[in-house]
């Protein structure tokens, strides 16, 4: 053991070793992002002795604990073995603690399990749960994500496919509920910039981390998103994007909404893997229909023929299936997610600059609650999200309880 | 009574009373289509001894008897007086026995209740069976419906809707289907002209007589059906379309049908009518989706949202729901139905011509088996219907059994 302490591995890992928010930092770089090697270690031990006995080399100790700690079937021990030495020989490119710093600087913040701004939903996904997430954006994700639909669908949009999730992405945000997306061309962007121009927020699920900027094209869309909504991914900020990357962060999506929407897919598209998520973790699958003659909405119509999925033509049909009229469990479609009483001392002190009848600009309520306009942007992001506050012609009022 | 047996409604209906079949003739005049109090009283004697009575103005004897033979709910009794005291009423208007003769020296032919042209399905409809069809075209009824899905649709159907219903028409006849619909513009012709450029048999299911052209812009696509295909009404040769009629007609197109495809219908569309007499009689309701952004797609989606109609997209989906692979009785997909040892001989000669490989033209088959064009023609689409034959590229073959 001694020879392994002494080398360069261990110095690695032993450089993030100032606590368990700082480990799971380090192991978001090490391991792949949903492996359920790590998932599962998590459950049975603190993120730093993970880190120590991998800095350690003690990987044989480590597979054998790990059937123990499974919640999901055992893979066979052989991937075991190769998971973990992976994330050991990783351990030299570990970038230093200080470029935390660096990102969070650069408004790049971590969250981890028990964080306030840690979405609980998560624990749905057992050992495929995300190790953090790297968060860019004014809005704060376990809000967001309280009221939030997934909409997705193919890169390879048409016109009407386009049409109809930008205009399901600001439906759903005058409903004050947060649409949810991948950040891809076509349907994803459709639907985050229908949102965005409804003055809602909207989340973006990276498969890339958040200091690189993919796709290219989209580099004002993820600053506009950034503004009112959120950016996230599992990946560390300056990792890059991998084809299975995609696939493997699809489940965040679907686990973070309460429901995903396919707005336009061909037969063989990744939004059906989406789709396939979301009904694994038992979250309501809807499609949207389009023309039998359109290649591009073949999956929609396979998911609604053959998967059991929900035929969807709009907001309203989502919401009435998101959150039932009368259901007792919350009663999303008209009632607020948080109580008022919840909230903290800024957050209420913006809610208090508003009435339910006319609204008012972010300028006067910034100047009413005694914040600045940014605050007051992010606290009005999150009473939308909440369900406590909204859009409406003259600016932002106070939401009605019906 | 004897002042009633001297007056002309006695003669009118004494006319009519050389049988059974012109009795029901004479009835088909009086009531008007699918009347379930002449239905009910139909269960309990013959049409002789019902046109007898109502000419003898025994309609309280006939009312009475009403509720012993009714199968469905009885109406309230002044319902069941006004029915019988119109059929009464209209006994005065009775054309001459020997129109009927005339009406078949132009084509049209009558079929009643157990005879061979008599679709046996019809008597799904209980109460509501009409009392005869008036028949006009080559093909058998009864045969062609043997093997039939309804495809039908809105008058106003868009581009889209005129495009998916020809080719489902077309492709339905490819695989020996025949297609029955309403007759009417927009979807209804499509089906019909994607059965008729596909050489199928196509069924017309009339709201008015048969010597009634409606709409007149239809004269050639009705002549065109009766070549090879099927016209068929409930109404009287010479009845003029009523808007009840059409209706009416619909519980017609669903219960010939083993099952109704809507391609294209608006929220109150009279295709949703038929759709949900199909529902009714325990048959497969499908849809076909479109763009959530067309209203002609709106009555589909309501269909699969509301309604549970299969969402389709094409003819092999239908198929599957109709007559899916492997289903024990008759296996419609696959098998014939209806073994060649039971066909006429003519129809038999015609089949023995062919093998399954190489098509023949109807040309070379007609001289083959020693029968004019006409006559192979209408073999041909019995043979088709029947599931024993197909089109190919060259012509026609007989059709594998896999």
């Amino acid at each position: 053991m001694t020879a392994w302490r002494a080398g360069e591995a261990w110095r690695a890992g032993e450089a993030w070793l100032a606590g368990e928010r700082q480990a799971r930092a380090a192991l978001s770089f090490l391991a792949e992002p949903g492996d359920p090697l790590l998932g599962g270690l998590l459950r049975s031990m603190p993120a730093c002795a993970v880190l120590a006995r991998l800095a350690d080399g003690m990987i044989p100790e480590l597979a054998a604990l790990f059937p123990v700690a499974a919640q999901s079937a055992p893979p066979e021990p052989g991937q075991v073995q190769r998971s973990l030495k992976r994330m050991r020989s990783r351990l030299e490119e570990l970038p230093s603690p200080g470029s935390l710093d660096a990102w969070e600087s650069d408004g790049i913040r971590l969250a981890c399990p028990g964080e306030p701004e840690w979405p609980t939903q998560l624990d749905d996904l057992g050992d495929r749960q995300p190790v953090a997430l790297w968060i860019r954006g004014k809005a704060d994700l376990r809000f967001a994500c309280l009221r939030s639909v997934a909409v997705v669908g193919s890169r390879a949009a048409t016109a009407y496919g386009a049409l109809v999730a930008s205009e399901l992405g600001a439906d759903l945000a005058d409903r004050a509920m947060a649409v949810i997306s991948g950040g891809a061309y076509g349907i994803d962007a459709a639907a985050h910039r229908g949102a965005l121009a409804a003055g809602g927020p909207t989340i973006a699920v990276m498969a890339c981390g958040l200091a690189f900027c993919y796709p290219r094209g989209h580099a004002e869309l993820f600053t506009a998103i950034g503004e009112t909504g959120v950016l996230v991914s599992e990946s560390p900020p300056d990792g890059a994007p991998t084809r299975p990357g995609f696939l493997i962060r699809n489940r965040l999506i679907a686990a973070l909404s309460r429901g995903t929407v396919v707005v336009e897919a061909a037969l063989r598209s990744g939004a059906l893997n989406t789709a396939k998520h979301a009904r694994d973790l038992n979250r309501p699958v809807m499609a949207v229909p389009g023309p039998v003659t359109s290649a591009q909405s073949a999956g929609c119509h396979d998911l609604i023929m053959n998967m059991g999925a929900y035929c969807v033509t709009g907001s309203a049909d989502v919401l009435e299936l998101i959150a039932p009229a009368g259901r007792a469990d919350g009663d999303l479609a008209h009632g607020p997610v948080l109580p008022a009483d919840q909230l903290d001392e800024v957050t209420a002190s913006v809610l208090r600059t508003m009435n339910t009848k006319a609204g008012r600009g972010p300028a006067t309520i910034a100047t009413l609650a005694g914040v600045d306009l940014d605050t007051a942007m992010r606290c009005l992001g999150l009473l939308s999200a909440a369900g406590l506050a909204e859009r409406c012609d003259q600016g932002w009022r106070v939401r009605k309880v019906s």
